[in-house]
C-alpha cells in the first residue's frame, strides 16, 4: 500500500487519478507505466490517492471529478466515479500561478508563511502520506544552495512553492514519519544542493527535476543513436505546441527558460559536444488542448562528410504520458522509503527527469538509464 | 595493420575505398565509424584494401576508381586518386546478379565452381588478406543447416554467392592463415549453423548478417523506446525508397523477402509481441540516386488509454552509412582474429547487423547492443 | 428531390448513408460536402438512398445499418437507425471481388448475364433511381473503344461489373427515364470512348473515373504550386497504406496497376513534363482500417539551381472523404439531367475525379477545376 | 531592358544578382522564376543591376561581390565575376538595421534627412533605374494614412527606412522619369493609403507587400484546397527557423510582429473563418544558414464528423526564392510602367505578395491570384 497526496489539480492529476482508477477496475491495460511488466514490490493497485492540493479558487473545495470534467471534454474517454473521492485542499501560491487567467490565493495568503506550513505538516501528519508528486504549474524559481538558505527562506516565503512545499514535507518527515517528493517540474528540487542535503539529514526521499515525458526523452535516445554511430550533429531543433495551462504558463519567458534550462542540457552530455540547437515550448494554441504536436529536423555528416537529414513529428498526449510516469515514481518513492534511502536517488532521476539531480549529474541516453534503474532494482531488461 | 578484400565493386566499396583514403589523409573526419572516439588496437589508419572482387564484365580489370566515378558523380565530393591501386578482379556470380541490368560472368562460368573456388583461394594465400567484406548486391538465398551440406552444396555450385565466398575463405583459412569474414547483405551466413560450425572448426571469424544502416537500427531504438516506457504500440509502417543498385534487386519479389525478413524480426524481439508491421523496401525511383527517402509512422497506446502518434521522415545516404560501419567491422575483424575468436561473435552482431547471427539470436535495441559491444572490447561509455 | 442507389455495399456506402442522415438531422455540419456552401437547385436534404447492390453473399438480404455495425466499429461514431431502410440487393460480380477474402455471387451467376441485366432494368424502372452511384471495389478492367463493343461485350458478359451496370443503367434510361451513373472507382468508363458515345446516344449523364479523394487531389495542388513558380521538380515520391477491403484488393498486382494509372497520369498534364514519380498504392495493413496513412516527398530546383525539399505525411479517413464527394456528385447528377446534359461532363470530372473523362482529357490542379466547375454551376468563389 | 535598383546588399541580393547572371550565360535554367516559360515583353536577360544601397559600414563602398563571397560560403556554388561590377553606396536607415550586429550608418546620419532625400535622388537621375526592388532587414513601420502625412513624416525622417525610400523614388519619378518601387518586406507600403494615393498623383508604380515565398503561399493555397472542400479547419500551426539576417532580426519581438501580421491575414481571408492558427517566425539557429525548417499541422473535420492530419516539413532556400519572384518582379515593374499604370496593382501582388495592397484587398489562394496575373498580362494557362 501506497499513500499519496497530489499537489497541483489539474491536467495532469486528473489523468493520474483517472487512468489508476481504470487500471484498478481492469478497464484499461497499465501501458505508460513503465516497470508495469516487472513484479515491483508495490504495485500498481496498491496506490491510494489521499487528497490535491491546489491554489485556484474555483478548485479548492471541490472534488478532482469536478476538475476532470473540464479536462476529459471532447476526449471521448469517461471519468471514473471514485475522483469525487478525492478532496481538492487550499495549498501554497507564492506566485506560481500568477500567469494564469485563474483568481489564485494560497493558504500563507490567509494565515501567513509559517502557520501555512504548520497546516500543511498537521494535515499530513493526519492523513499519513508516503508520496508527494508534485505538478504544480510551471514556475520561475531559483537554485537553493545551502541547508541554512533552505530553511530561512522557506519561512520567510522567499521560496517557490514547489520549493515550500517540499520543505514542509521535509518537516513533516521530522516530524510524523517516512516519505517521498517527488519533483515533476522544472523548479530545481533534487537540483538543489541545500534541499538535498536538508533531505538527507532528516531522511526523506526526493526524486527530480521535471518529468521526463514528451520529446525530450525521445530527443535524448535520438542523440545517443547519433553518439553511438559517431555521427556528426550538425543542429537539431525541436518546437513544441499544446493548448493545456502548462503551455499558456510558458507563455512568460522566465518561466519558458526554466524549461529550455532543463530541455538542453542533455544534448552536450550525450554527444559530448554542444551541437547547436533550439529546443524550447513554442507556443500555445488553446484548441490543441492536451494533445501537443512537437516538430524534430536534425542534421549529420554520415561517413566520408555525407550529410543526412532526420524529420520527426509526433502528436502526443501531455499529461497521460506524465502520468505514466507518476504512477511508477509513486511505486519507487515507497521502495526507496522501505529501503531506507534518504536524499535523492540518481538511478531514478536518470530515466524518469529531464533534469536528472542531484546537482551536476550526467543527463544519459534513456535507454542506458531504464538499464541503471532495473539494475537498482534488481531487475533484468534480457 | 589490417588487410582487407572487397567483395562486390559498387557504391559501397567505393564509398569504403574513398573515405578511408580521407580519413587517411586528414581531409574528413572519421564520423559515421561507431568507434572512432574510443582507442582500439586497430587504427583506422591501419586498414589496407588490397583488392575487390565483381561479376560485372564492364568493371572487372578495371579498378575501384573508375567504379567512383560513376558512384560520385553529381554528389559534389572528390574521389581519392588512391583508389587507381585497388584491382577489380573476377569473383563468383552464381546468379547473384542475374536481376540486375548489367552483362555478369562469374569466374565459375569460365573454370568450373571447384577450380574457381581453388583459384580464388590460391590469390588470397597470396594477398593474405585478414578480413572478407561481402557487399555483394542482395541475392536469393536459403540457410545452410549443417557443415556437410556447407561442404557439399559449396563445392557443386548451389550456394550462394556469398554463401560460395564464405566457403572460399574457410579453405583459405585452413590453408595460409587467420581471417574474418564479414557479411553485411541478408543472405544468412552467420544464421546458418552450418557455416558457423564450419568456420568454428577451422578457426576462422564470422560476422552478420546484413550490415544495420538506415531506418532499422533508428527503428530499433525507437521500439525500445515503447518497450521502456511499456507503450502499446498498435503498428507500425516503414517505407524506403532509394535509387541505387541494391533498391534496384529488390524490386525483384525474391530479394525484397530476403530484406524484409531480416528487418521485421525485430518487432517482436525487442517489444516482447508481435505489433502489426509494414517494414519493407518499398521501391525503386533512380533520381533518388544512393540517398534513400524513409518513411515511418507508428501509433501506441499511452496511459489511461490515450492514443499518441510518431511520424518519422528521413533522407539518408545509404552506401556511407553501411560503409562506416564496415570500417569498424573490419577493425573488429582484426581484433578478433588476434584474441584467437572462432565462429560468429554475437557481441559484434547484436550491434552492427539487422539479423544478427548465431541462428536464434535475439534482436535488441541497438543502445543495448552498444554497451554489450563496448563490455566485449574491454572499454565503457561513461 | 434527388433518388440514388448504391452500387457496392461497404466503406463509403456506410459514410455515406450515415453522413447523409446525420446532416439531414442536423446532427453534424456538412462538411466534407465540396458546394455546400453554395446554393444548389438541388439540396444536400433532397437526397433518398433507395437501395445497395452488392454480391457479399454475408450482405445481401441484410441492411446497410448492418454493413455499417462492422464499418463504425472502433470509430466512436454513432449509425443512425434510417440505414435499417436501406436494402441491400444482388448485384452483378463478374470477378470483381475474386480477390477478397468474402463468398460472392453475382446475379449473372445465379440468372445468366442476360437475364440479370433484365431484371436490373426491370428493378429500377419500380424503383425510378436519378443517380446510380458506383463504388464496388477496385476491379481489373479494359477501356471500351466503341458502342458496339459496349452492346456486344456487356450481353455476353465480358465486360467488368462496373461497366455492365453503366450497361444496365443506359438500357434503364432507354426505358424508364432520365439517369446519372458516377463511376467513383478506376475502371474505365468515362474513359471509355464506346461507353460515353452510348451514353450520349440514349441521353444519359455519365461522371468519372475514380473520385479525386486522399493524396491524388493534394498532390495535383502541389504541383500546380512548383509548375506556377516554375520550378523544376526533380522527382515526387508517394507512398500510401490503409487498411480496408480497397487496399486489400490493391494487394493484386493487377488492380494496383489499375489504380496507379489513373494517378500518376496528371505529373506531365499538370508540370509539362515528365518528372520521376513514384506513385503507388503501396501496402495493406489491417489495423490502419480506413485510416490510411500517405508518405510523400518531393525535391525541386529553385532560383539559381538551389534544391529545396518538402515532406508530407497525413492521417486521412479514406471513405468519409469519397462519401463528401459523392454527397455533391449525386447533387451535380441530377442537375445535370434537368439540364439535358447527355454524355459525359468534364467540368465535373476536372474537380472530382482522378482521371477526368472523356478520354484525353487533361488533369489539370483541382484549385483550377473548383473555378471551372463553378462557372459550370453559374456560381463564383470570390 | 530594364534597368533595376537593390535597395539593402544582403542574401537576396546576392542571390538575385548571381542568379541572374548565371541565367544570362547559359549556366543555369530560370527555374524558381515564374513567368519564365511564357513570353513576356522584357525577357530576362534584359534585367541589368545597377547600383545596390546598404547602411552596413562593412560592406558601403565594396561590391556586391564581397558581399556574395560570404553568403555563397559552404553552398558549394559559384559567384560570377559580374558581381564586381554592382557598387554598393550608402542608403537610408532610420533606425532599421539597429537589432543587427552589424556598424550601421544611414546617409542621413551623414547630411541630414532633407539632403539624404536629395542626394539619392540626384544619383538616381544619373543612374536612370526603372524599378526599384526594395530588400532591406525587416524592420519595425507603421502605416501611412494620408499623401499629407507621408510628404511631411519623409521629410521630418520619422518614416521608416523603406517608406523613405519610396518617398525619394515618388520624387526621382515627378523630376526624372518613370519607375516602380517593389517593397519586397513586411514595412506597410504598398498597404498605406497615403503612400499608393501619392505614387497614383506622380505617376509611379508600386507593388507590395512582402513577396510570398517560403511556407505561407504554400499555406495559402493549402487552406484553399481545405475551402473548396468545405473541411472544417480545427487549427493550423506553422513553424518557421533559419539562421540568416532576417530570422536573427526577427527575434526583435517588434519586427516578428510585423511579419507575423502578413502572414495571418490569410487565414480567415481564404477559409471564410478565423480558424485557430499559431504562424509566425519561431526561431533563429545560426548553423541554418539561408536554409530554413519549416514544420506545419493541420487538422480538420471531414464527412460525417471524422478528423483527417496533415503534417508537412520543408527544407527552404529563403533567398533564392525570392530573388526567383523579384526577376520577375522588375520584369513586371518595367512592363506596368510601359503600359501607363500608376498607384499599385492587386492583380501581381496578389500572386507575389503576403500582404498584397492596396489596404483592405483579399488575401486569395496563390493558384487563383496566378491565372489573375496571366489575364492581366492577356496570357492563359491552358
Amino acid at each position: 500500500m501506497v499513500r499519496a497526496v497530489i499537489l497541483g489539480a489539474g491536467y495532469v492529476a486528473s489523468h493520474l487519478a483517472a487512468g489508476l482508477a481504470k487500471i484498478k477496475k481492469g478497464e484499461v491495460e497499465p501501458y505508460g507505466v513503465p516497470l508495469a511488466r516487472y513484479d515491483l514490490p508495490i504495485k500498481i493497485e496498491d496506490i491510494e490517492i489521499l487528497a490535491a492540493y491546489e491554489v485556484d479558487n474555483a478548485k479548492v473545495g471541490k472534488t478532482l471529478y469536478d476538475v476532470a470534467v473540464e479536462v476529459f471534454k471532447d476526449t471521448g474517454h469517461t471519468i471514473p466515479e471514485d475522483l469525487k473521492k478525492i478532496p481538492i485542499r487550499r495549498g501554497m501560491h507564492l506566485g506560481s500561478a500568477k500567469v494564469l487567467p485563474v483568481e489564485a490565493r494560497g493558504l500563507e495568503d490567509e494565515v501567513g508563511i509559517k502557520e501555512a506550513i504548520e497546516r500543511l505538516v498537521r494535515e499530513w501528519c493526519e492523513l499519513k502520506p508516503d508520496v508527494f508528486v508534485n505538478i504544480i504549474t510551471t514556475e520561475e524559481a531559483r537554485k537553493v544552495e545551502s541547508r541554512e538558505e533552505f530553511i530561512e527562506k522557506a519561512l520567510k516565503g522567499e521560496l517557490s512553492a514547489t520549493q515550500t512545499y517540499a520543505y514542509a514535507v521535509a518537516e513533516y518527515v521530522k516530524r510524523c514519519g517516512k516519505a517521498a517528493f517527488v519533483n515533476a517540474i522544472p523548479t530545481p528540487v533534487a537540483n538543489s544542493p541545500g534541499i538535498v542535503e536538508y533531505f538527507k539529514e532528516v531522511g526523506a526521499v526526493l526524486f527530480g527535476d521535471d518529468g521526463a515525458t514528451g520529446a525530450t526523452p525521445l530527443t535524448a535516445d535520438l542523440l545517443e543513436h547519433m553518439a553511438e554511430r559517431n555521427r556528426k550533429v550538425l543542429f537539431i531543433v525541436q518546437f513544441n505546441i499544446g493548448g493545456n495551462t502548462d503551455f499558456l504558463a510558458l507563455t512568460d519567458p522566465k518561466r519558458n527558460a526554466m524549461k529550455e534550462t532543463t530541455k538542453s542540457s542533455m544534448v552536450e552530455d550525450i554527444l559530448g559536444y554542444d551541437a547547436p540547437h533550439f529546443i524550447k515550448p513554442t507556443g500555445y494554441l488553446e484548441p490543441l488542448g492536451d494533445k501537443k504536436y512537437v516538430a524534430m529536423h536534425l542534421e549529420y555528416i554520415s561517413f566520408g562528410g555525407f550529410k543526412d537529414s532526420i524529420y520527426i513529428n509526433a502528436r502526443i498526449n501531455d499529461s497521460p504520458a506524465l502520468a505514466g510516469m507518476l504512477t511508477d515514481l509513486i511505486r519507487l518513492g515507497k521502495i526507496a522509503i522501505d529501503r531506507g534511502a534518504a536524499g535523492t536517488v540518481y538511478e531514478v532521476n536518470a530515466f524518469f527527469m529531464k533534469k536528472p539531480g542531484p546537482e551536476g549529474s550526467r543527463n544519459i541516453a534513456r535507454s542506458h538509464a531504464y538499464l541503471k534503474l532495473l539494475e537498482w532494482l534488481g531487475l533484468s531488461r534480457y
